[in-house]
């Protein structure tokens, strides 16, 4: 079997997924040459410095004349932004797909801008860490993670099969699916808890009679846990929350509804209702373990600084 | 300097934290004799074939009889009846101390029932992970890990010390304060985020067009860190929502407050608001990190499965 490869792609963007696509494609050798852009000059030098591409040029509308594959890795505000600059420079029968963590709005913003001589696939490679910028990157970013595409109506096959394979080969296990479909999906299973995690970090940071440096000291009985997605990229999830509004706010509603019914049992003191969903929700995470999306060891197999090993 | 120890140890209840302390009190040498006791028969074996302790006795008032330290480490709404059966049995001069993760409820339940020849030092480990049991313990659960201790006024100051003593011989960092504060504190730090998850997972599973399948399937694009707390047991969970409720109820309060103001700042299209609290909630994190309390590895240093490392 032929590994998939292509001439030139022209990575607009180069933050965590950028630059982690970078170092995947140098190290399969998925493509000649690599172009890379983005609209921060310090943040261009840097990516040079790091030998992440072969060329490196600020103007995208540049970047984009000569790939055969453009991944735009923006924060989903700029989609059109990009589109629309792009749009007159790309090359006949390249493909165009991005990785916004909104599709419907994506799509919106791209597809009008877009000629119809390029083939436009819009992506999601479900994968990150808190951690943004060129230097958080790292190659096997993707490994073992899902990427959803979600095919417009007449999309050409042999693009959308060519695209499949550049993911399979970065590692990513490959779905494809309806766009309000995967924003509904991901209202849940990514917003919502980004959300959360924010507001609860926001909550303990705000009380009077507990401080700050005692929410810091103490946090290892449970909150960290949320600090780390409450460390994410401020711009990426401003724009999230705007861009996938109406799902979000659906999923906040089911949300507000349950806790407040978890809220009455505290205060009436029911205890079956506790115990039941207490129960129920263990379930959850050794199917996520099974499924091979979530390590088994205790508390994610942190390594404490200072323990020692047995 | 003479290290910290005890001719006979008790420990009531042999689940995770309890275990954990068995296997460091053997591996520091803290006590000639470990009598372990529990409620349920099977439990009982189970430590004793795993080697946890000397002895073994399904009766805790047989168990304390001889015990210079008496450590109570069940579910927080046990620790009454606990404390009356052992009462007649106690030998005077012992130190008797808990675990729970609520001080205020626990104080309440023992102190009546407790002689006044005994010295009782409530106190609680702030350390555990999603697993319970006495197959769940480790000797470096404390290591690096801050323990509260509430002591009562008139505490014997020699007990105190020889209380802390042991802790730090476990490898925990102590601290001491007023049982009201610390159930304030734990609320926001420990029974806030625990609560949260729980209520964020039922969420998810409730939802009728998106599959739990889904659900799992994509969980690492966030939800499942929420998963990992939601894990933990459930006796205990419901006990500290029912023993904590006048804490838990206010920082519920607040978390919703705060929520419905985010919610409010997404509906309107707010990107400001939104960007301002995403940012603040980022340098939380770094203090943790710089802390010691957490580590800075992305995604908590997780291995992936099926990951190549570079």
């Amino acid at each position: 079997m032929s590994k998939i490869h292509f001439d030139t792609i022209a990575l607009i963007g180069i933050g965590l997924i950028g630059s982690s696509l970078a170092r995947v494609i140098k190290r399969e050798g998925l493509a000649d040459h690599i172009v890379i852009s983005t609209r921060s000059e310090s943040t261009l030098k840097r990516a040079e410095a790091l030998g992440l591409g072969d060329s490196y040029v600020l103007d995208s509308a540049e970047a984009v004349r000569n790939a055969d594959l453009v991944i735009i890795s923006v924060p989903v505000g700029s989609s059109g932004d990009v589109a629309r600059h792009i749009a007159g420079s790309l090359k006949a029968g390249a493909i165009v797909t991005d990785v916004g963590s909104t599709k419907g709005s994506v799509i919106a913003q791209m597809q009008p801008e877009l000629p119809v001589h390029v083939h436009f696939i819009p992506g999601h490679p479900l994968a990150g860490t808190e951690y943004s910028g060129p230097d958080a990157g790292f190659a096997e970013l993707f490994a073992n993670r899902w990427c959803i595409l979600t095919p417009l109506e007449g999309t050409d096959p042999v693009a959308l099969d060519r695209l499949t394979k550049f993911w399979e080969a970065c590692g990513s296990r490959l779905d494809t699916m309806d766009p309000l479909h995967h924003d509904r999906v991901l209202a849940i299973v990514s917003h919502l808890p980004h959300i959360i995690a924010y507001n609860i970090v926001g909550t303990a940071s705000d009380l009077e009679e507990v401080t700050n440096s005692e929410v810091i000291k103490y946090s290892a009985s449970g909150f960290r846990d949320f600090t780390r997605l409450a460390a994410s990229d401020p711009t990426m999830w401003r724009d999230v929350c705007l861009h996938n509004k109406d799902a979000i706010l659906e999923m906040l509603a089911r949300f507000s509804e349950d806790l407040a019914s978890l809220q009455r049992s505290i205060r009436w003191g029911d205890g079956d209702a506790l115990f039941d969903l207490f129960t129920r929700t263990r379930a959850v995470r050794r199917g996520i373990i099974d499924a091979g999306q979530e390590v088994d060891a205790p508390d994610f197999g942190r390594q404490k600084a200072g323990a020692k090993s047995s």
